[in-house]
């Protein structure tokens, strides 16, 4: 997950007081802190560090992360002079760094690198409400008040997320992921009208290569059957639903990842040993199933835990931790 | 749900700059507070006004209530010796302005009106965060790694929720509400270990009395079997299923309570009342279902819409609007 490295000590030395989004404009600082998590254990995969606001700031938005906190826009987008402040991105000259460093990555790797953006819905919600919110009331507040301007809020962020993942695609990232991380505080029938035509759409713009896309959302369970059609080769799925359950319901002709719980890292190594070997046997060795947390790794985690666990899925399986 | 006027410029006017708990320990202003939604629309029962922290702060805990953060404990419970700064709740010398404020509530109200509690995890995940939390870390991390603890907390807990709940109970009030808001953070395997015991207690330390109990929990899909299996005779089911299914999962012997998204309140009119109406045709008018919000009323809910919508669900149902 993104951001992977922060729990290390070295990720924090490098960082030092470089806001995230300034680290990702240094691609020699994209390239060492995407490769410090593989220097302490053997992952089958790289996540491109990066942060789904990259794109946004590329367009000129006055976006910024507080440390705790997320990212914020003070001038929230709430209408139709909100809108006229994004243009579309055109990654040569506005975001530039970006394939820099999946370049410079694939060069250095000997496992595949995954890129990623967020989805246009999720990028939404923080542009709407400003910063992180539990209930995104706002948004949905936007969505039912002034549905043509959400709808070309989001019209507008697919092609700026189209645009941002295929220059991952054309720099060499071997599969992409779109996080519509906060989508679950949708019903179904929202989903299908305001989310699933744009989703499509970002599915459909980075079609036609053989990388394989992934899609996520937390808390979404309620919405994985229509996620599902709206696109994706894999599904990311988080650790409420056992996997067996989640993957019963998006169907077995895709691929799952998931899905252990990140707080259980914070525990003894017997439950981490537990809840992995849970996940594993529901997996029940079926292909097309990648081992991963359910969510990004928390700030305190052991480092030690996270290499057993890699060593732990590897002994089992053979394979396919990231 | 609780701090139901917050939307009601009479609501921000009594209370002022006074702090909620202490609100809450004036039975004069709880009176009020909680009589002010049914001055201005004809609901179907009235929510006690308090917050789940008031058995605690009547314990001597030195919780406080953050605006637009929830509550705070500085010095949050996390080993042996916060246990030790717990002590079983007396409500007759603890917290004797809650059974004055129900007995004042009872005498004046001509419709039933609703008791209520934190359930043990929920008041659990607060003491140990030290405040409001999106994935409960800590909470996870103190459980795996110390049981022990852990257990005796929930227990300690369990004991002074019921007596909470028998305080209002004796005093009169009609139902009780069990919220374990923030449960849906577990996964079955943990709910089952360390939190359906001390649920199961409470409901039955509860029993024996013909009052309704309520139980309820945000984003607790994957829960709901277990949950109803802890206790509870209605359950409240938060927006994100449609009524239909969740209460097929539940089961047609339980009554329920939900399900409109109180965000859909801010949206336009005909937006409330198609969302409403789907609601009322999902519940197809079979008894035990009590039309409500999925979660509590945002503050920037215009009071006409709340109006209207109590007006449609009468002329719907010709009763049960809560």
């Amino acid at each position: 997950m993104r951001q992977a490295g922060r729990y290390l000590p070295e990720y924090r030395e490098l960082r030092g007081s470089t806001g995230i989004l300034e680290s990702c404009r240094r691609p020699e600082q994209v390239l060492e802190l995407t490769l410090q998590p593989l220097r302490r254990m053997p992952l089958d995969a790289a996540i491109l560090f990066s942060d789904i606001m990259v794109p946004l700031a590329a367009i000129g938005l006055p976006v910024r992360i507080e440390a705790g906190r997320g990212p914020v826009l003070d001038d929230p987008i709430r209408d139709a002079s909100g809108l006229a402040r994004l243009r579309p991105l055109d990654p040569d000259t506005d975001e530039p760094h970006v394939s820099e460093a999946v370049r410079l990555l694939v060069k250095e790797l000997e496992v595949p690198l995954i890129g990623f953006s967020g989805a246009p819905f999720t990028l939404a919600s923080y542009l709407i409400e400003g910063g992180p919110s539990r209930t995104l009331s706002r948004t949905k507040a936007l969505m039912y008040a002034e549905p043509a301007i959400f709808e070309r809020l989001l019209g507008i962020l697919s092609d700026i997320v189209v645009a941002h993942l295929r220059a991952q695609l054309d720099a060499g990232v071997h599969a992409v992921q779109l996080f519509d991380s906060w989508v679950g505080v949708l019903d179904r029938d929202d989903y299908r009208r305001f989310v699933f035509p744009h989703t499509a759409r970002v599915f459909e713009g980075i079609s036609g290569t053989d990388v394989p896309a992934i899609h996520f959302g937390v808390g979404s369970g309620h919405l994985w059957e229509l996620m599902r059609d709206a696109g994706g080769d894999a599904f990311g799925v988080d650790h409420g639903v056992p996997l067996d359950d989640a993957w019963a319901t998006i169907g077995h002709d895709r691929a799952i990842q998931g899905n252990l719980d990140p707080a259980v890292l914070l525990g003894p190594w017997e439950t981490v040993e537990r809840k992995a070997r849970d996940v594993l046997s529901r997996a029940g060795g079926r292909a097309g199933h990648v081992f991963n947390l359910g969510h990004g790794v928390l700030p305190d985690t052991p480092v030690e835990h996270l290499q057993r666990l890699v060593d732990l899925v590897h002994a089992e399986t053979g394979g396919a931790a990231s």
